[in-house]
């Protein structure tokens, strides 16, 4: 075990070998074993967004298995969907490469300023795929953040109890925020908090912008001189937020865009800090060889982090 | 064991042993062993403000083990804050600092009239992290009271049943209540009765001002010449609003300040009665020589009480 | 066993000899054993109203156990509190008071044009505590009466197949109600039917006025020729709207007044054939001795009735 | 409660309230009434023996109301018999006298070296008959004894956990012992010890006799010169083995035999600070007048000891 | 927290906080405290032995609360016996010295050649009484070896569920062995090392005699050379056994001798590297005083080792 595989692990001291080794086969998977950083492709954007909004791009996405192959081939420590993907493939590729299973989803035929997803699999369901993780997704700042808290904690501490480690997607939206504010840097570490807190032992939040959307917070931040200019900066804050480094944070890529743009933001994500990338739209949109290509510059660019 | 503490142990004899051996080991740590007072850390303003404005103004406390060393160091009674903080050093603290599992929290993302925390931690987490109680906040005056008073009601029954006691944070706030009458002296000296009803063991309120805020009990307040003009006076209301001093009543330190304004209400708690003080943001805020001094000279006053 | 205990148990036949035995327990102590009329000591105020509109007229008063031992020295049936003050004295009384456990409470803190109590404890509390039956209120009138009156149901299922009775405050009040109405002689033995048809083993209303609140009843006490003049007249139309007088029904003294006053609504209520009262203010808020000859001398009003 | 009672309860400290107001019930009821002494009428030989043997030499006794009354008549702290001899009488008796429902009996119609009673009853009956506790019988000595051991401690659990206290009859009897050796000191200390380490509230042993069963204890009691020769000595000797006399411990009455040799073994008991009999067949085998004669006969040895 | 202690649990790195931090109470209270040696008073002879056989020696020892005294005033770091004597004193000492509930016990009124204890108590029972650790008895060697080896594993999951370590006793014994046997180097390393197998976080053992029980195991021992000569060699081959050191292995101290042969056998024992004694008879069977000179002095020794 590297070094620094072993550092990560002693963070989590209070866990069970069963969960530990969970996070150790995610943290020794494709070509960024080894060195404590991760990139995991998540497809929930079926679900989420519609098939032809998500897969037509490419559609050799429509086909479950297809993604599997993707992470496995791209090199990916993990890939990360929704129950019925997930199952489609998971005997075929059965021990293969490591999976999350999303146990909460959104779809878009009913919208609400206040959103709150529907639970859509089990810790059970997660046992029966031969998942390495659950995955869940809160969203601090909607009237109904208290049920998502609840639910993940209820969840959290049954799929500890086997051994499964649990990772949020902690995504700032609902009547509490305005729409900068979904990124805002503050929002953002504030949500990266509340992951932590909320027992997540990897966190996924979106890249932060520099707006500020708290008045209260404002005040700090200006008095405290807390440096928000560069994304390296806010990556290197919201690390901090999520209990001085002692958590896996990860960041999403967001909607597709060219690949400049995408390394751009990586190497920004890699000098604050940060511990990798979950990247689907831009992977999984891509034809599958540049897809793999951009997933291993990605890797290659956290791999050369400090 | 010091008479004190024995007489206060005789308040709680219908618990079982194994209760009053965690309120015991709460009474018997740190520099206020023995005496009955209590001075406690809790650091749970990173979930209920975010992590900048709770840990910017000391970097230090972004880390969570920052803050069981600084309840060690500080020799305070017991460390207390949520689920996540606490499970990041419990392995390595194990044993060494009484622990309080905050198990409901709030954030500051989605403003609410009536405030309703979620329930962010279960006995079980309780067990699993060697904590000596289990913390709750009840917000008093909010639509949602009943919600509260309904959970901390089947979570500290479940507590009891292994051996655990309950603090109650009783923070009248909620429509049905002006700003002002949140630190009324009717409304604390209210809500610690109401937390005492609800079976606390320990009660944390604020420390109340001379403010009257309802109309019916202002009435009472004058016609029987309840003494209320200092803060000593207005303290040994709220412990006589405690089952006449039968129940552990702590308060609460508020935003931070300066030493001497610190000071000054800790001298006024202490001629009162109080049995403590639980100081959060004007000890981990501080550096942390400067926090130590300031935990130790408001312990020197707790002592010197008689 | 005297025969009027004997004649009143009968009426309970369908219940566990456990159950009964309890309801024996409260007719059997104090300066009304034997009698069938009963004189309880409630002290819920603490919780309804505050601790210094309840206690400050009478400061012993904020200590629990003061109540205990009014309870006995008035030579009173039972004490019956919520979980907190009962279980501050519980150990220490054990056995030598009847004790009921009011199992729901409200604060006013919070206004509410519809009540609905919290629910602040629960059967195995009342075991815990070695309770002689549990107390709950529900409010007639109220828009969430329905939750109050499943509430109980389930409660006093549960309560029944552990030996405890139950003992039902029926208050009418919400927005069904005028204020006037809250006392109406017909709301209040509408009340007290509802109580009963909800399984109460003892039913607690305030003593009716001869006010009518609803036009469909006040035609039919008209053309029937329903005596309501005096207080006697209402009692009996409400011991007999009590299952024709098979239930028990005790009536509540209401605020502190002069103990002429307090006599003479004792005498209406005996004269019309209440089997007692629940007396809380008028005797906690006195000085200990009067309050003991307040409640010996409506005992003794009790005693001679038929 | 008379300082003596005060004084029994505090040995049970780590109960629940619930619990100590049974001992406080069975402490305070006769004629024995706050001397912290216990006369207990058993009924259990109509399973024990058979109907005739038990019955036939005073035919009232077949009808299980007559024992309620004569526990009553005969100023008795307690009833103690099987389930359906309690349960016939338990409606119309419910509350004039505490009962203990035996749970646990043998019948003579298959002989055993090895005895290991039936249970015949649960803690649910003895809460739907309102008894104040429950009644076990073990036979140390019995090869059988693991399986009594084991069926009173979950039986034990479940009692407290709902309020009422354990009595065991703690019975030697098997392959393990000579038949003197039933009643040797030694053996009836440790039978008393035995119990008192299951976590009996009352104890019930047979009053013992001089002879000395195991060669390894003979060695110690004649080494540290135990005093054994007179009744007295040995009730002392059995009290102290039952936790210093922290225990109630009383005595059986045996099969049936003249008055005066029951009143000579009684002040032997008295003499040695045994805390009661449990006296059956001594008294329901006798007309009732002469068994209440008896009985009261006892109580007052009993009431006259220090 | 001293390096030695730090380095004792980090043997147990599987196991939750909570459990960890009953292992550092026992480790850091006493004259003992933060060396990692541990002396424990065990008294459940009175069970195993009976009550004259164990107390009469020194009378005192009746009550049950003399032992948490000498436990306490012996600078002991627990205190170790069956249910009733740990119920009877747990409220009144509740917190001030770690408690082992032993959950099986066996008594000598049923002579068997394969012994198997009953259970005495539960898990339950050690969270209401508040203690530190669960203690039980295995007899490998017995032809009931199987179902102790079940029990103990159901237990101690159980007891690990809610944060209490196991500490089993391990004493060969049954139709398996010789007399001579039980206390066999050989026998006594094989018991260790099932106790271990079995989950044990202490071990208890006799201290070995040289002779070799087994044909096996005396072959390897004489090829490989093994050292068992002198005490201190065979105790540093059980700690060996113990998984190489990487579990608590404590030594039983017998039956009561001179303090001169008690002390030899404790040199013996440190220099082998023992982590202390559990020391019964030779304790509490001495004078108040002379205990405990006895306890400190084997405390000094184990204090000096290496």
């Amino acid at each position: 075990m590297s070094d620094r595989v072993k550092e990560i692990l002693s963070w989590y001291s209070n866990e069970t070998p069963g969960l530990l080794a969970n996070l150790y086969k995610m943290m020794n998977t494709g070509r960024l074993a080894g060195t404590g950083k991760l990139v995991i492709l998540p497809v929930d954007q079926g679900f989420e967004h519609g098939p032809a909004r998500t897969f037509a791009p490419n559609p050799g996405g429509y086909d479950p298995l297809y993604h599997y192959q993707l992470a496995i081939d791209g090199g990916c420590n993990a890939y990360a969907a929704p129950l019925g993907s997930l199952a489609t493939g998971a005997a075929e590729y059965a021990g293969r490469i490591p999976t999350i299973l999303k146990l909460n989803n959104s779809d878009s035929l009913m919208a609400s300023e206040d959103p709150c997803p529907a639970i859509t699999g089990s810790v059970q369901d997660a046992l029966d795929l031969g998942c390495s993780a659950i995955g869940f997704t809160i969203y601090p700042g909607s009237a109904f953040r208290n049920e998502m808290y609840e639910q993940i904690r209820e969840i959290s501490q049954e799929a500890r109890s086997v051994g499964l480690p649990t990772v949020i997607w902690s995504y700032p939206r609902g009547a509490g925020l305005s729409k900068e504010g979904e990124t805002a840097i503050d929002v953002v570490a504030y949500a990266a908090q509340i992951a932590c807190q909320l027992g997540a032992h990897i966190v996924k939040v979106k890249p932060p912008a520099a707006h500020i959307e708290q008045a209260a917070a404002k005040k700090v931040y200006e008095a405290q001189g807390i440096k928000i200019d560069t994304l390296e900066d806010r990556i290197r804050h919201v690390v901090q937020s999520s209990f001085n480094g002692r958590r896996i944070v990860i960041f999403s890529g967001g909607a597709a865009k060219g690949a400049d743009a995408v390394m751009e933001e990586i190497k920004g994500i890699a000098a604050g800090g940060g511990f990798g990338s979950i990247m689907g739209r831009n992977a999984f949109q891509r034809k599958k060889e540049d897809a793999v290509k951009l997933l291993n510059d990605i890797q290659d660019v956290y791999a050369a982090a400090k």
